[in-house]
């Protein structure tokens, strides 16, 4: 059918355009006018693609209006906007797809960032035939693979969606993996709620998107006027939304009519034809379209319809031909041929001074990437503090700059993730609680991105306060299934660097700032889920439990202790998720009480991570953590003020002992 | 002086601004030109006012750079682009402060967003008198007030800044404060770092100050090019940014040299004539400018000076008048004439029939409106589920609808805060995870904002796992000061909304989706800080510790083993911070064992809130909370998935009694 399109270029699509009604269809009037106007043959093919389209839009509405009812539940209304936008993509040759190989890698990729239209997603694949009527109706009810809005569960879902602001993130991710890694010509479309547009997120990924030129990324706002609880800021007003896109380096594209199948088509092809960044496709739709008493009405969101409003929208849809199936475009076959400059020396710095954790990571980088090709590299504009510049200045083509805006770097991190690139990205540890969301949401994508907080705890010193990671441990533990690492010496840190790469799933790696000595050999490995002891011995009294910077401060208590013969247990508990049980528990059960030391505030932490796994077993546990609204000032200043120095673990071992 | 401006309009200054040369001053030539043209009165007091705004410009980079040496390491560059920006600002007539009376409520306020140019704001109030040259010379010393980013430890500092792109939210919300709660006709000024404009919370800001026509507000964006690490995405394209500005609605005024003092003056006071909306003025500057060898240069980011380059500095500063000082403009004085709409009968409806204490929230709200009448409202597009939306409509005054911006919505509740007023804001729990930054900033803030999350936890059902919050209570236990609490039922969550207005500081408030019986009486008292036992018998077995929608799971067990004649205690911990250490510490002592019950994940909840409280007392503690990715699903299947639910409280009781 595109043969016919492109035959007539775009004056016929405006002629249909011109002539078609509201809601999607062509009257017949307007088809005789065509007669006069061109061959039959080929008019009756666009007549032909159209009614396709337009029976394949009623099926998906009837699907979606079945299932919600079914369901009890789910987004109607945020559906029934975007169905003719996601009908044509789907369906009308611009989405290519194999359905029978989602795994293809030159596949195109969509994403609901709209996640509440989770039932018109799963009803363009019950119109693909991927999806039965039966589990349809499966929808939101549990073990469905039909969640109420998309996860990993549906395995054609791109991405775990449904926290508003995130989709177009991931969909930059994707965007920037096409052009920039895998080299390969797919398009990522991202269906984009107009409410989701209030969202900064949104403005970090269109400022990042124009500034990679990423002219294989489009985004369809579903511009249906009504957020949850009413008219969105620029409601129907779609040059705010063409003049602030364009602002930052879109082309847009308008569609008056986002029900007009024509005016779609139009759309789409000429978003595609673009060729000099990223494209937004800006549609004024209708909420509720194709069930009249739900169109443009306030107070509709979330709801299903029930008994009479579920028959009466019934009615409304008309004659449902429920057979009638399609399938998206084919992908254009293509031979991968990603080449990876791996052509390097390392240079090789033997670790005996002292070195900060974070130029370790740097180095570490560096000195993996051979052994993992499929790493991608990204940072938040503080790449010479994280050291991650040293990794930029090797394979720069393997680097990418995301500046300040670390929501985005997340989304995008994930759509490198889902393309199964290995993200290392890094900025402080106090500035990853600004993409808290967007971490969150990753564990329900299946996300295997490798997060690196430098700066952590008041150790940082001069600073202050703002500057100071204290509550990413706490954060980074309530990930299902992520490792949280925190080592003390550069060797460790190299180590847990390529541990990190080899895991399956999140990591969160936490370095520090100044330079601590090395403690640790060469040869010596670091699983993730063990510890080291590091001072042991029979007569221990207490173990002291610590990692990173306050590591020190226990191994110099030992020192001062020994001096008077009280031995301590001195444990790196480096690997504070999964943590060491076995060697938690033997401490537990061989000294009279443990104390554990963390930079990081008192909740969430370390302490809190041993408390855990020993809360059944009885034991004693005191923790020495941040309890104070720190200051600026120096490092070890600022460890005695908090109480986690050295001084105040030898009063608390000593006080346990009276 | 703004008299002789007035006089000769803007050609005077247009004709200064031609006429001068790079750095701030003024040739001889032009002065000569100029009194061919003008009085030779007037244009002596134009030159007089130049040259001592040009003193005090070079007594601020001195002062600048005197203490960034001193202190070994701050941001020197960036402190010195903005240097005539706000010396202008501030002493140029501008800025309307009483630093006699920093509190009075008229004067205008100032946020340093770039809080790395904290050198700058503390030399600002070294020029105006308020701080000797030795306390200048401490700081980001332990124990100066002077700290490496501004803290409320610096009287003057309206917020603490430091993590990037938070400033314009606190500014957006003392502008609200101003225009439409105290009305009061006091500027909101905000100088922004130019990096910090990639940044997402800074569009929601920009966003919201348009939509609510913020003509009090007026940014200053410092464009010096260079960020950390080097070049920002726009450089020194001024004309990006205000294309992108004006997309939003916002005036913008260039500043082509943001080192020309008359070009400054013209900027200002072209933005406090303009009353539509709000203003940012656009300056192009130079990092480092008045260092020649580090002017407009790479890689000085955050770092002082030493030694030779010092001296060098020092000597191509020129002659410093170090006794000259100036004050800013002093304020209108007002009279306060805050009305408060306070007729309304309330709603009396009787809480028996089962409840949600989200509904119950929103009904608190109205209730105690009338006892807290410096209570405002915000919400992110979701006050029809969190219930705020009661509020809305009895006083739709006093509510903000800040649409889905949850982080913008966290600043502005900050400057609200600071402002005297009492902001409870909502959205769902999951949401917050949104603004952990602005969160977590917010407690260096002194902040007494009122989260509340509804939506908690997998209970919530279908809607599946991106809607749940799951990680709320770990992140915010994490703050130092702040209150977390957790109703079970309808009356409970009354007194307890009550309970966080009358609260000094941050209170995070969840509530629960589905309704819950009542349980609790009418005229029972929720103190922050304890718990209620329900059942307990001096044969209690184990204890059982609950909050909001599994005290319903503890109660249900607890009438199942009954009839099996075991006894257990049950015990709502509806304070989850802080916490009732006397109740579990009895517990602890007359039964066997803990157990805890959250509907939250493992980490950082309930069960290690428990965890803490007891780990030196050598208990027995059992943790049942979400462990495993939640689906949707029935609230029942969830709870029973996640092994939460009643017959897993009873199994792991027998569990441990065996």
């Amino acid at each position: 059918m595109l043969v016919v399109v492109a035959k007539f270029g775009l004056s016929l699509l405006n002629f249909l355009l011109r002539n078609s009604p509201a809601c999607g269809g062509l009257k017949q009037s307007s088809f005789e006018n065509l007669i006069n106007l061109a061959q039959t043959e080929t008019i009756m093919n666009m007549n032909n693609r159209i009614l396709k389209l337009q029976n394949l839009a009623k099926l998906i509405r009837y699907y979606i209006l079945l299932a919600t009812t079914e369901a009890g539940s789910g987004h109607l209304t945020s559906s029934l906007s975007a169905v003719e936008l996601m009908t044509v993509l789907f369906f009308g040759g611009f989405f290519k797809f194999n359905l029978a190989k989602p795994e293809y890698f030159n596949n195109d990729r969509l994403i609901f960032s709209k996640g509440q239209a989770a039932p018109l997603l799963y009803s363009l694949y019950a119109a693909a035939g991927k999806i039965s009527q039966t589990e349809l109706l499966s929808l939101r009810k549990f073990g469905s693979r039909l969640e109420g809005h998309p996860t990993l569960n549906f395995p054609y879902a791109e991405a775990a969606t449904g926290s508003l602001g995130q989709g177009l993130a991931v969909g930059v991710g994707l965007a920037l993996n096409g052009k920039y890694l895998d080299k390969l010509p797919y398009t990522t479309f991202v269906l984009l709620g107009d409410s989701e547009m209030s969202e900064g997120s949104q403005w970090e990924a269109i400022q990042l998107a124009a500034h990679y030129k990423l002219n294989n990324l489009v985004g369809i706002i579903d511009v249906n006027r009504l957020g949850q609880r009413g008219e969105t800021m620029n409601g129907h007003n779609l040059l705010n939304y063409k003049k602030q896109l364009a602002a930052f380096g879109w082309k847009t594209i308008l569609i008056k009519n986002g029900h007009n199948l024509p005016e779609i088509i139009k759309a789409y092809r000429l978003a595609l034809k673009t060729k000099k960044g990223p494209v937004m496709i800006i549609a004024k739709t209708v909420k509720g379209q194709g069930i009249k008493f739900l169109e443009n009405k306030n107070g509709w969101h979330g709801k299903a319809l029930a008994g009479e409003d579920f028959k009466k929208a019934l009615s409304g849809l008309g004659q449902i031909n429920k057979s009638i199936r399609a399938q998206p475009a084919q992908p254009v076959a293509v031979l991968k041929t990603v080449k990876l400059n791996l052509k390097f020396k390392t240079a090789r710095e033997d670790k005996i001074k002292p070195q900060s954790t974070r130029k370790a990571y740097g180095q570490a980088l560096v000195k993996i990437f051979p052994k993992f090709p499929n790493m991608v590299v990204l940072d938040a504009e503080v790449s010479n503090s994280t050291y991650a510049e040293l990794f930029k200045e090797k394979y720069p083509e393997r680097f990418f700059e995301m500046y300040i805006a670390e929501q985005n770097m997340v989304g995008a991190a994930l759509g490198f993730s889902r393309r199964g690139k290995i993200p290392f990205v890094s900025t402080f540890a106090a500035f990853w609680t600004r993409a808290f969301d967007q971490i969150r949401m990753s564990q329900y994508s299946q996300g295997n991105i490798k997060f690196v907080g430098s700066h952590a705890g008041v150790s940082i010193g001069e600073d202050g306060a703002s500057q100071m990671g204290l509550e990413d441990l706490a954060m980074f533990r309530t990930l299902i299934g992520a490792a949280v690492l925190y080592p003390a010496d550069a060797l460790a840190c190299e180590k847990l660097v390529q541990e990190a790469a080899s895991y399956q799933g999140n990591v969160y790696l936490r370095t520090t700032r100044k330079d601590t000595a090395i403690i640790y050999q060469e040869n010596e490995a670091f699983p993730i889920g063990q510890s080291k002891i590091l001072k042991s011995s029979s007569q221990d009294k207490i173990a002291v439990i610590a990692a990173g910077i306050t590591l020190y401060e226990a191994l110099g208590a030992y020192e001062e202790l020994k001096k008077e013969n009280i031995l301590i247990r001195v444990i790196d508990l480096y690997s504070i998720k999964p943590v060491d049980e076995t060697t938690l528990l033997k401490a537990a059960a061989e000294t009279k009480a443990i104390i554990t030391v963390e930079d990081h505030f008192a909740q969430g932490g370390l302490g809190e991570a041993v408390k855990s796994a020993l809360a059944d077993k009885r034991a004693e546990i005191y923790s020495l953590a941040v309890r104070k609204i720190p200051k600026s000032g120096q490092s070890a200043e600022l460890l005695a003020y908090e109480e986690i120095s050295k001084d105040y673990i030898i009063k608390k071992v000593k006080e346990i002992l009276i």
